[in-house]
């Protein structure tokens, strides 16, 4: 049986039952920590699964903030320094990551608080999680309000990138799942996942081959 | 091993290569077919992974478009008739999703060159797909141009919202494998998932449960 959900429906749902579903239906989301430092050295780590891919050239990347809630840090610090870190959750520290979410106060770093590593690399000012194996160090570019609620794009310019030699395929794409790398759903839904397929390049009178 | 690859070395790497990799290192993406129609009456189905939860009060999701590529019917739709269907694609219909990113002539349909049905449900003007299982009725609010790199993200607020009866949980989290909704990851691999775990809200000094 289908279920219909109206505009409507979902303005009388209770906060957290709306927040859960609509959460939801936006379908499996890449699953981040994001690492960022302030000018007086704090740390800040935070969980994100608002990753949006912007642009291969320029290699850019953006992500969706929300200024009212714990990730505050995360924004302020990336707006002061210009620079953060994007890091893969895998299957290992995908509870420490959860955790990152909890409010700490500001001169508590969350990289302590959950037990994770923080690793400096090449002279990039931002830490990069060393327990993650696909790590992006990145340079921030661009800032769009949204008016309609007032989140924020932020994009960023990727200025390094690290992942283990084993991941790189020979065109070049990436093997998330050989890097452990999971996925989520809604607010607090861990996945992990199996490839069905890869699809060769689309065109209208060609059939499709699997890339293998 | 680990690989360093630094901003210069993607961008001396050639085109595809490039391409293959920025979209990789995002980690795993939401996949759905977005649905639209002219004013004249004609379909379009595109496939996108740009998707992205802009805020639950009131509903809003994103998406990210290039005007240049093959997806511009779709914008064009969008902007004319204020109406879209976003439809999560699932394992039975993942390589008829793929083959919408054909460059189809504007007087073709998608929708019957891939062997997808067009499906019309309360009087929404933009076509559903009926073999999708999670499909939402999006309005267009609010469209921000990314001076960057030409790229254009378009929020719209949900309108509708169609699921399996079974995929709803108690408090209101969607089970999408329940759905049979599978994620992305690059430009053409496609993944079923496995739910590891979903975890409680995080707070500072308590421990993580999981949500059954």
């Amino acid at each position: 049986m289908e279920k219909h959900i109206s505009y409507h429906d979902l303005m009388e749902m209770n906060k957290s039952e709306r927040t859960n579903l609509v959460n939801s239906v936006g379908g499996f989301k890449s699953v981040c920590l994001i690492g960022t430092k302030d000018r007086q050295g704090m740390t800040n780590l935070a969980v994100f699964n608002s990753i949006v891919h912007i642009g291969a050239s320029p290699p850019l990347i953006g992500f969706v903030v929300r200024p009212d809630s714990v990730v505050r840090h995360t924004l302020s610090n990336i707006l002061e320094t210009g620079c953060y870190t994007i890091n893969h959750l895998n299957e290992t520290i995908f509870k420490k990551g959860h955790q990152t979410s909890a409010r700490y106060a500001k001169e508590i770093s969350e990289f302590k608080a959950v037990g994770l590593t923080e690793n400096y690399k090449d002279d990039f000012l931002a830490p990069y999680v060393k327990e993650s194996n696909i790590q992006l160090g990145v340079k921030f570019k661009e800032r769009k309000d949204i008016s309609i609620n007032g989140t924020i794009l932020i994009i960023g310019q990727i200025d390094h990138l690290y992942f283990p030699n084993n991941c790189l395929c020979e065109d070049a794409f990436l093997d998330l799942e050989k890097a452990n790398t999971i996925t989520c759903s809604g607010l607090d839904s861990y996945h992990k996942t199996n490839r069905l397929d890869r699809l060769s390049y689309a065109k209208p009178d060609k059939e499709l081959k699997s890339i293998s």
